[in-house]
Formats: structure tokens, C-alpha cells, sequence
């Protein structure tokens, strides 16, 4: 029996409803193909646990999580409770950052039988690369002066091992896909970082000469995202400019309730994390209407990580033929509850 | 007779096309309208310029504008003959910053008869009002170290009288419409600047008890965008945030072709400049398919500003009859060249 020892953080939210979800499909989806099987551990780090300890994670955090072999997170954040800079630093980009997980993954693909908001979508099939642990989001910055003269800074920083590894990892993974590469940029609006990115991208490029690969501007690049999605393979994305694509990229899918995703550490030192697209969603808790599919395809991610890539896919498929059936939850045009949409996967993988 | 004297800066690539489009246009509608007459003076500013003239603009061009009671600007850039972020910061950017042209609206609504990407697009009606001198967009910043070690940094420096103008303007827009105001922001990742813009949208927003006005995360509004623009009435934004989000408006009206801008100096001091949000497009010069409504529209915002707001409404009604009427060019599904769709836009003015 193959053992593997996953760290489980539900969060805040439905990040609590979601997560049952993905850990009822794995183990069925386990059980069902034999031989593999899970040890779940669970961390009870939220907004909650910041309202009782002051703090969103134990301060010896990444010394218990270190030894998993990864981490399966929900969604992080309660603005009623705590500012979300403070609960999303203090876990989510914590562990991101802690754990060196510098590339974040994130396919889109059309799924039959999604409602997608777009009248005519294509076959597309895409994932944005993005990096994730400098750029946009930093901690140097600050402020100045008070009230009418106060002035706010932030610094992006990119280095060039930052950039160099997201777009060496795209590169990479277009060599297995279609051969194609899109950096986004914006380099005639943002000066410095920008041109540097780009000049990166011109580096590694020349290293794939059998990569096709352009530079589009973010702006476009968004618009394209939803007049042609069909155009694109892999998109190499900065931090934030990541963090806006792949929500269009849920957006098109048909919901943001079934975006996954995977923060990948690059070394294999620390535990990779996954961790679906969308947030906690505070406004739907308790409703059974979350849409557990972005936390079960978030799974199927890690069991490819763990190099369990026909468990994987059979999970997937599960969930294409139950959403195909059209056992969905509201947001994709169902009347299906979380649990009903979960057992469906479930008598699925079975079958 | 009224006269205005406008400044005429075609620019780079199908802005050379689209530019003489919308003058006709104006003519016609004023010549229609009686009255009232334009006097251009045309600029040959733009990227041949600067292989000519080593700068986009001369050193005085804005000496040379000031006097203008507006200018009108097609499109700047082509990367081919000079970087991006030359081109832009030397003249349009230039523009934008030297006559504090501090606020950029953007209009997105459904069109009868445009093919929104969109499968069930409900008649949204939305306008982005963008900080437009500040922020994201600056020059401070530089790199460090050489090769593996090279570093670059970025600063966005947001000042309290910059978000202040761009959200009051909103709120004070928004009071004339349907009462609502968005702020996008990224305070969970973008952890000094954004917490200080959502500061000063708490307190501006205090002061405007009868508007409806909620903070919404940049990732999750793009993918509103597609998924329910019909949701918004006035969305103010960062200057980054703002140039992502206006692309997205222009696709889910169908095409960016048809979206219109205006830089507004607030003060009066200076000329406001008036650009479509479409780029130069240059892999379309000389095809005559280049769409000629962002322009016309663009001209029609310059009306408006003007006072001339009769003009301007007359000038809309007879883009959006021609449109019903399937006289467009091929980005929004048709086959009319950009002078048949300019001539059917006069025809309709002269009725
Ligand atoms: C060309 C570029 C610098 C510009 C911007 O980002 O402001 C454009 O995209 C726009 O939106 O007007
Ligand atoms: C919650 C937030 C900090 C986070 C991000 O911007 O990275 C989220 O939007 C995401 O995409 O994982």
C-alpha cells in the first residue's frame, strides 16, 4: 500500500465545505483503484483561529507542515473578522513564500456541458504559469505624511532568477503541450520592471527555438482571454498580472467554482501546496451551494504532482461526465447541492 | 458661427486611418447641426517622427498645444521602429502627465446589432473612470546588478489628492446615473498601496450617503466583467487596473475597436485629449478594416466635454443605427470597409 501524508487546511468559508468535498473524491477514487491511500491531517488555521491566537498559523507553522508530502488548502480570508492583507499574508502567501513555491499553475479548459458565459466558445484548453513569490506582491513599501499629503508606495521587485524560472517552467511545459508560448507584459506602461521581464523572456526564448512564442500586453491579453481563448496554450504571467488572467480564465470556463490550481516548490525541499482559484465566498456559507469541483480538480492537480497521473485523470473525467449529466451546482446552471454534486463524482469513480 | 480649434495627432498606424474617419463625421454632424465648425491643426507626432526626429514630439509640442480648446489623438506605437515604452512615455504619456490630464473615462454599453462575445448579454451600461497620472504608471525605479544577479524594481506611488480625484469624480459621475460606484482594488496582495487606496474610498465614500458603493478585488471584478457586467454603473480604478479592465469592457461590447476614452485635465487650465482605447494596430494598416466607431465615439466624449453634448448624442444614435443596420467592419462580424461605415455614419447624420 502506497501511503501519502497530506496536510489539510480548510480555511475560512466554504474553503470548509469544499474540502470534505475533494477528500470524500480521493479517497473513493483511492479505494476504487487500489493500492494507494491518504493520512489526512488537518490545521485548523483561519480567521477564526487569528480571532483566538492573534495570529493566522502557529509561529512553528512551516516546521509541522514541512514533513508532509503536500498540502491541500481551501480558501483563506473573512474581511469581517480580519483585513485580508493581514489573514492572507499571514497563511496563504506565508506558506507560499515559506516553502519557496515560486510557479503557480492554473489550467482553464471548455468543459462539456458547462454553461460558459461566452456565445460561441471554442475547444479551448490553456494554462497560465504564474509567478509566484515576488513581483506585485511585496512587503517593501510604505507610506509618508498624513492626511491630505499622505503618499503610499509599493515596490515591485523582480529578480531575474524570479522571472527566469516562471517562464523557463512555461517553455517547459509547452514542449508536452502545443508548442506555444504567450509572455504577458506591459512594458509601455510600467518602464522598469516591465522591459526587464520581456528582455528575460527574449533570453529563454532563444533557448526554444521550436517553441513558438509572443509577448502580448496584459490589457489585450485579457480582452483576448474572452474573444479568443482558443488562441492561447501556455500564458507566462508575473505575480499579480497571474492573479488577474486566471480569473478570467475561470470566468470563461463557465465559474471560478471550478478553477484549480498548484504552488509548486521547484527544489522538492519543501511540500508543494494546491489550493483552488477561488476565494471563501462568505456571503454563500451554509447554503450547500459552493461548487466543490475548483477543490476536486485542485486534488487531481496534487495526485499528479505526487506522480499519480491515472488516479488523476480519472478523476477528472469523473467530474466531465457528471457535469456532462448535468448534476451541477447554481453557479454553472445546475440546482445540485455541494453533497449531491460530490456523491454523483463519487458513484462515478465507482463505476 | 461657434468655432473650436483642435489639435489633430492621427499618430501611429490605423490612427492615421481611423483619425480622418471621425473628422468627417464631425463635420458632417456639424455642418448637419448648424452653427457650429472645427478648425484642425494637425501634428505628424508618432514613431516615423521619432526616426526622423530622435523624440516623439518636439520639446515645445506642449507649448504648442496648450492653446487648443481639446485634442484628438488616434493611436500611438510601433514597436517595430521604436520600443513601446518610448513611443508611449514621449508623447501620449507625455500629454497625459504635462496638461495633468488626471482622470481617464471610459464608457462601455451593449449595442443592439454589435456580436458580443457575450451569449446572453443583458444591457449593461457601465464607465470606468481611471486614475491616469499616477500610480502603477511611473518613472521612479531602476534596475541593480548585471546578469543572474540583475534586479528590478518598480516603484507605484500613490498620493492621496491622486485616488481622491479619481474617486470623487466617480461618486460625483455616478450621482447622474444609476447611484452606484465600484472601487477595484488588490488590498489582500498589494499590501501598502491598495489598504491606502480602500482608506480613501472609505472616507470619499462617507460623504456620498445616497450612493451605493462597494470594494471589489481586481481578479474577481475582471471576471465580473464577463460574467455580469450588467452589475456595474461607475468602476473606479488604478491606473493599471484601469488600462485591464477598460480592454475587458471594450471585448465584452464585442470589440476594443469601438471603445471610446478621454483624459480630463480637471482644473481647465490645460487641453483634455481624447483617444479611442484601441492600440495602433499596425498588422491591419492598409487593409480598410480598421474600425472607425472608437474614434468616432472618442470624438463624440470630445462633444461632450465641449458642451456640445446635442452633437454628441446625435453623433451616437447614428453609430449605433448604422450598426443595427449591419454596416460594420469585420471585428464585429461584418464586411463593410472603415469608409463604407464612416459614409453610412455621415448618411444617417444627414438625415
Ligand atoms: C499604450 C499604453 C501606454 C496605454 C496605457 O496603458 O495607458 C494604453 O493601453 C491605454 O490604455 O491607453
Ligand atoms: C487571496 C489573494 C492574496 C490571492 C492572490 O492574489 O494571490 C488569490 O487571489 C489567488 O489568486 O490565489
Amino acid at each position: 500500500m502506497k501511503r501519502f501524508s497530506i496536510a489539510v487546511i480548510p480555511g475560512d468559508g466554504i474553503g470548509r465545505e469544499v474540502v470534505p468535498a475533494a477528500l470524500n473524491v480521493l479517497d473513493t477514487a483511492a479505494s476504487a483503484h487500489g493500492g494507494i491511500a491518504f493520512d489526512y491531517t488537518e490545521f485548523p488555521w483561519s480567521c477564526e483561529y487569528y480571532l483566538e491566537h492573534g495570529e493566522m498559523m502557529p509561529e512553528d507553522g512551516l516546521e509541522q507542515l514541512k514533513k508532509f508530502d503536500a498540502i491541500l488548502l481551501g480558501a483563506v480570508g473573512n474581511p469581517q473578522l480580519v483585513p485580508d492583507h493581514v489573514s492572507l499574508w499571514g497563511l496563504l502567501i506565508n506558506i507560499r513564500r515559506g516553502f519557496q513555491q515560486s510557479i503557480n499553475i492554473r489550467p482553464a479548459k471548455y468543459f462539456e456541458g458547462l454553461r460558459s458565459p461566452l456565445a460561441d466558445p471554442k475547444q479551448f484548453d490553456f494554462i497560465v504559469v504564474r509567478e509566484n513569490s515576488e513581483g506585485e506582491y511585496s512587503e517593501v513599501g510604505g507610506r509618508i505624511h498624513q492626511g491630505s499629503s499622505q503618499i503610499a508606495i509599493q515596490n515591485s521587485i523582480f529578480t531575474r532568477p524570479g522571472v527566469e524560472n516562471a517562464l523557463r517552467y512555461g517553455f517547459e511545459l509547452a514542449k508536452g503541450r502545443k508548442g506555444h508560448v504567450t509572455s504577458a507584459t506591459k512594458s509601455n506602461g510600467i518602464v522598469h520592471t516591465m522591459p526587464f521581464w520581456d528582455e528575460v523572456f527574449a533570453d529563454v526564448k532563444a533557448d526554444y527555438p521550436e517553441i513558438e512564442a509572443e509577448s502580448t500586453h496584459i490589457d489585450a491579453l485579457a480582452a483576448f482571454f474572452v474573444t479568443k481563448p482558443e488562441a492561447f496554450d501556455v500564458v507566462v504571467a508575473s505575480n499579480l498580472f497571474g492573479d488577474i488572467l486566471t480569473d478570467i480564465g475561470g470566468a470563461v470556463m463557465g465559474s471560478i467554482g471550478i478553477a484549480p490550481a498548484a504552488n509548486i516548490n521547484l527544489s522538492g525541499e519543501f511540500p508543494s501546496m494546491f489550493e483552488p482559484v477561488h476565494g471563501s465566498a462568505p456571503d454563500i456559507v451554509g447554503k450547500h451551494i459552493a461548487n466543490p469541483i475548483g477543490q476536486i480538480w485542485t486534488a487531481k492537480m496534487m495526485l499528479d504532482h505526487l506522480g499519480e497521473t491515472e488516479l488523476g485523470a480519472g478523476i477528472l473525467s469523473a467530474v466531465e461526465e457528471v457535469t456532462k449529466n448535468g448534476v451541477k451546482t447554481p453557479d454553472i446552471g445546475g440546482s445540485a447541492t455541494t453533497e449531491e454534486v460530490t456523491a454523483a463524482i463519487c458513484e462515478q469513480l465507482k463505476k
